[in-house]
C-alpha cells in the first residue's frame, strides 16, 4: 500500500499557520486533524512554535498521543514549559508513555520535583516507569543523562535460533536497530552483532561463536562532549553505554549527538561573549540582563583598575599629553589580539590538537606577537609622528609600550586557558570579557610602565 | 568465527608510538602489520600524526591499499598534505580506488590542478573516474560538494523480485544503505523504501504500488549548515541529493554532517575572534599572522579613530581630568555589551529563531541597554565620586555617558548583524572586533558629547 501523500517539502508560511488558526476557530478538527498528520512532528512543533497557547493546547489534546509526544519533544524549550504547565499529570504522563526512555527523561525532567513524582506515578508501564526513574538518576551532563534504555542485547549462551525468536520483542521497541549487543551472565558487555550476520548464520550456532569482541563503548559518566568525539572518530551510529563493571546500561545515538554538538557550539560562543546562561534573543530582559550583567560587571571593574592606573600617572600625562591619545588604541589592541590567541587555544584545546610542549608555545606566542606588534606598530609610528605631530621619543615610546603589550596580550590569551584547561576548568570561559579585562589592567600597566622607563618621569 | 580480538579500547600512548617507531626502525613488517590492523583505520591516524614524515610513509607503503586510504581520510590535514607529496600520482589514484566517491574526490581535490588531472588518469575503474570527476565539478561549499555517488536506487517500474535480485551489486559498494530511493524512467527522485519494506512484500509487486511517495531531500547547491538543519530536524541518518530537475545525483550520510556541524563551529567561533582564516594553533607563525593580523589593523584603525577624537576634545580634558580616568571603562563596557548582543542575535539568526519585528527588538535593547547601563552606571557614580573624588557634575557626567553609550552599544550590536544577514552577509563577521572597532569610535564620540552637552565646554 502506497503512502498517498504527495512529496512536498514542508514550507512554514503565514497563510499555512493562519490556516491552521482558522481550523482552530471553528473547531473543525476533522480537517485539522488530517491537515497536521500530513507533516512530519517536527513540522507540526514548527506550526505550534508559532501560534498562541490555547491554540497549540487545543492542537496537542487534538491530536493522538504517539504524535503529540514526539511534537513536545521539538517545541521550543519554553513553549513546551508553558505547554506542560497546562496538562495535568496524568496527561503528562500518557505523553511520555509513547516516548523513547531518553526523551521522556528529559521531559519529565523539565518539571518541579513535585510534578516529577506525580507523572512518575501515573505512567502505566512498570518497565517504562523503572527504566525512566533510572535515567533520572544520572547528572544530564554525562552519557547517563543522554543514552535510552532501548536497544537490543542478546546474551552469548543463546543460540541464533533462539535469538532470532526472542528478538522480535525487543526490536519492536527500537526505532533503528544498528548494532546487537552481546552480553554475559552477569549483562556485562563482550561484544557485538549486526542482524545481517545474525540472519546469515546457522541457526543452530552459539552465538559465543559467531559475535564480534571488538566493539566501543563508553562509560556512564563521560562527557557528552567525549562521547561526540568517539562517535565521530569511528562513525558510529549508536554506542552501548556501561558502568565500571561493564555492565550494559543504555545506548546513545547519533541524532542525540547532533543535538549535543549543536548545543555544545551555541553554549561556547555565548561564553566568548561573556554571556553565562542560556540565553536565546527572544527571552525576557529579565533573563537576558542575568545572563549579561556579571561579566559587564567584571569588565567594569577592570575599566575602574584601568582608572586608577591612569590616575596615578596622571602627572605623566600632563607632561606628555600624547600618551593619553593612543590608550584606546593599546587598550583595543592588546584586546583583539587577546582574544584571538585564546580563541585559537581554546579550539586546539577541545580538538586536542595542542602540542604538550608549553616551552616551544611560549617561544612562538611571543614571536607571533612581536610580528603582528611590529606591523602595528610601525603603522602607529607614522600616524602618531604625521597624524598628530608627537615628538620622536613619544612616538617611539608608544610604539614600543605597544609591541610589549601586544606580546604580553598573546602570552595571557594563551597561557590563560591552558592553565584553566590543566585545571579541569573549561577553557571557553577563558575567552572574551575575561581576557580582554585581564588585557585591560596588565595593558594599561605595561603602558606607562614602558613609557615612565623610556621617558623617565 | 569470532573475532579474535580483546576489547581493549583505543589509546594512544607514548609507548605505543614508541613501540610503532621501534618496529619500523627494525623494519619488522609482520609484526608492524599484525599490531596496526588491530585498530581501527582512526587510530591508526591518531599514530601516524604523531611520528615524522618518514616513518608515516613506511606505514603507508606497508598497510594495504583499502586500510590506507581510509587511514589517509583521518589524517591531520597538514599530514595528509606532506604524505600526498610524497606519494606518485599512481599511487595516489590507487588510495582514491577504494575509497567511497565523496571520500576520493576530497583527497584529490586537495591536489594541485595538474597533479588532479594526473591521479584521475590512473584511476582504473572507470566508473569510478566518472563519477569522482563529476563530484569534483561541485562547489565544495554545497550538498554537492558533500555528497557521494554511492547509493541504492530501483525504479517504479521493477518487481519486487527483480528488485531484490538487481540490488545486491549496488549494496555491496554502500557501507550503510538506510533508504533505498525510487526513480522514475527520468531517474528523477519520486520516492523512497527501507529494506525491510522489500524483505516484507510479496515478489511479484511492484515498486510502484509499494513506495513512500514522501522523501526529503536537498538541492545539489544547498548550503551545508542547511543540509545540518534539515537532517538534524527530521533525525535522519543520510539524504538524497538531487538537481533542479529532481533528477538524483547522489547522498549525503551524516556522518559527514557531524564534521560539517564540528569545522562550522570552529569557523564560527573564530571568526568572533576576528580571525579570518582556518588556522590551528600548530600552524606557522606566517599562516596565523596573515588571519590575525588584518582584524588586528581595523581594530587599530578604530583606536586611530578614537585617538584623534579624543585629540579634538583635549581642552576639555584639560578642564575635567576625570573624564579620561574612565575612557578605558566606557571603551571595554560599550565593546562587552556590542559583542555579547551581537552573539545573541547571531546565533539567533543561525538557528532562525529571531523574531521578524525589528521595531519591538530595537526597543527591547534599549531597555536592556538601559537595565544594564543603569545597574554599571550606579556602582560607577559611588566608586568615581568616593573613590576619584570627582564633583557631583563630572560623576552624573560620566554616568549618564555611559548609560547613553552602552544603549547605543546594544543597538549597533544587535542591529549591524541584522543588516549583514539581510543582504546575505554572513553575521558572524559582524562579532569580534568589528563591532569593538566601531564600539570604540562611536563609544568615545558619544562620551565626549554627552560630556560637553552636560559640562558644557
Amino acid at each position: 500500500m502506497t503512502d498517498e501523500r504527495e512529496n512536498i517539502q514542508f514550507e512554514l508560511t503565514d497563510e499555512l499557520i493562519e490556516q491552521v488558526q482558522h481550523l482552530i476557530k471553528v473547531k473543525d478538527d476533522e480537517e485539522l486533524n488530517r491537515l497536521l498528520m500530513e507533516f512530519h512532528y517536527a513540522d507540526i512543533a514548527e506550526i505550534l512554535d508559532e501560534v498562541d497557547l490555547d491554540e497549540a493546547m487545543y492542537v496537542i489534546k487534538l491530536l493522538d498521543s504517539e504524535t503529540t509526544s514526539e511534537v513536545l519533544m521539538e517545541l521550543d524549550e519554553d513553549n513546551r514549559e508553558k505547554v506542560l504547565r497546562n496538562l495535568s499529570s496524568k496527561e503528562i504522563a500518557d505523553e511520555v508513555g509513547a516516548l523513547d526512555t531518553d526523551d521522556a527523561a528529559d521531559i519529565i525532567a523539565e518539571l518541579s520535583e513535585e510534578r516529577q513524582r506525580e507523572v512518575i506515578h501515573h505512567i502505566e508501564d512498570a518497565g517504562h516507569k523503572a527504566e525512566i526513574t533510572e535515567l533520572l538518576a544520572y547528572d544530564e551532563d554525562t552519557a547517563g543523562g543522554l543514552m535510552a534504555k532501548e536497544l537490543v542485547k542478546v546474551y552469548e549462551t543463546w543460540t541464533v535460533e533462539g535469538c532470532l525468536r526472542r528478538i522480535r520483542g525487543q526490536a519492536k521497541d527500537v526505532t533503528r536497530v544498528h548494532s546487537i549487543y552481546v552480553v554475559n551472565k552477569q549483562n556485562k558487555l563482550v561484544g557485538r552483532l549486526s542482524l545481517k550476520d545474525l540472519i546469515v548464520a546457522k541457526s543452530t550456532e552459539k552465538i559465543a561463536d559467531i559475535y564480534i569482541k571488538s566493539v566501543d563503548y563508553v562509560k556512564v559518566d563521560e562527557d557528552p562532549e567525549e562521547v561526540a568525539k568517539i562517535m565521530a572518530k569511528y562513525d558510529l551510529e549508536a554506542i552501548p553505554v556501561v558502568d565500571d563493571d561493564m555492565v550494559l546500561l543504555g545506548r546513545i545515538t547519533i541524532d542525540d549527538i547532533i543535538d549535543v554538538l549543536r548545543e555544545e557550539a551555541d553554549k561556547d560562543y555565548q561564553l566568548a561573549a561573556g554571556i553565562t546562561a542560556d540565553v536565546e534573543a527572544d527571552d525576557s530582559i529579565w533573563q537576558l540582563t542575568k545572563a549579561r550583567l556579571p561579566w559587564l560587571l567584571i569588565g567594569m571593574f577592570g575599566g575602574i583598575g584601568a582608572a586608577s592606573i591612569i590616575n596615578g600617572f596622571s602627572d605623566a600625562m600632563l607632561k606628555f599629553p600624547a600618551l593619553l591619545l593612543f590608550i584606546p588604541l593599546v587598550q583595543a589592541t592588546a584586546g583583539n589580539v587577546g582574544v584571538q590567541s585564546s580563541a585559537i587555544v581554546v579550539q586546539g584545546l577541545a580538538n586536542d590538537t595542542i602540542d604538550g610542549n608549553i616551552i616551544k608555545r611560549l617561544f612562538k606566542e611571543m614571536l607571533l606577537g612581536l610580528v603582528n606588534g611590529l606591523a602595528i606598530a610601525i603603522v602607529v609610528l607614522f600616524i602618531s609622528h604625521f597624524g598628530f605631530k608627537t615628538t620622536y621619543y613619544e612616538s617611539m615610546t608608544i610604539c614600543i609600550a605597544l609591541i610589549t603589550v601586544i606580546v604580553m596580550a598573546a602570552l595571557i590569551g594563551t597561557f590563560i586557558p591552558i592553565f584553566l584547561d590543566k585545571r579541569g576548568i573549561d577553557a571557553a570561559v577563558a575567552t572574551g570579557p575575561f581576557i580582554t579585562t585581564s588585557n585591560d589592567i596588565f595593558g594599561i600597566m605595561t603602558y606607562f610602565l614602558i613609557a615612565k622607563l623610556i621617558l623617565g618621569f
